[in-house]
């Protein structure tokens, strides 16, 4: 049995995430914390503990929404997931995007 | 009786403008061709001219999103609504955010 028996988190490869998927992702004063969180954090978050003041399920939905549209990635390390910003991708794929969301992302 | 007897319309200031409302009201195809077409009419548009297939009342719509988010400005002249971009506003509120989602808003 392995050690960890949760299914590995897929990702959208660089090429299918779309503008309006990662506006969409954006529109949201939590997930706008936890992306501005991340911009801090060039190693990445083990989840629980961000700066947020949601229940742990409307967390994990935030998560989902972000990874999805692929605006961060999630990896399981022992029994804590771990997050970070695919800030490089971004870049390339929306130049400036991240960059100007997370400029204003502690006065909402 | 005026020439034109619709209510004048309502813009936010640029205090109000948040970037969570920003974010949303351009989490759209349609309002994304929108704002896209503006970016390169600085004198604005006329409503009815714009490249997008959708019905008047959805267009109306779409319209009123991004008049309320603080992303365009609208004006009565004669029997014709004009339409333009808040830009610099734009640019001082969240700077880099409009070129961001306008340099991709061709390939969505």
């Amino acid at each position: 049995m392995p050690a960890n028996p949760r299914p590995e988190l897929s990702h959208p490869g660089i090429d299918d995430l779309s503008l309006v998927g990662v506006l969409h992702a954006l529109a949201d004063p939590t997930r706008l914390t936890i992306v501005g969180t991340l911009t801090r954090e060039a190693d990445g978050r083990a989840c629980g503990t961000f700066p947020v003041n949601v229940a742990p399920s409307t967390l994990s939905h935030h998560f989902k929404v972000l990874r999805e549209a692929g605006v961060i990635r999630q990896e399981e390390r022992g029994n804590r997931r771990w997050t970070w910003l695919r800030t490089a991708e971004l870049e390339t794929r929306f130049p400036g995007l991240l960059q100007a969301v997370t400029d204003e992302g502690q006065c909402m």
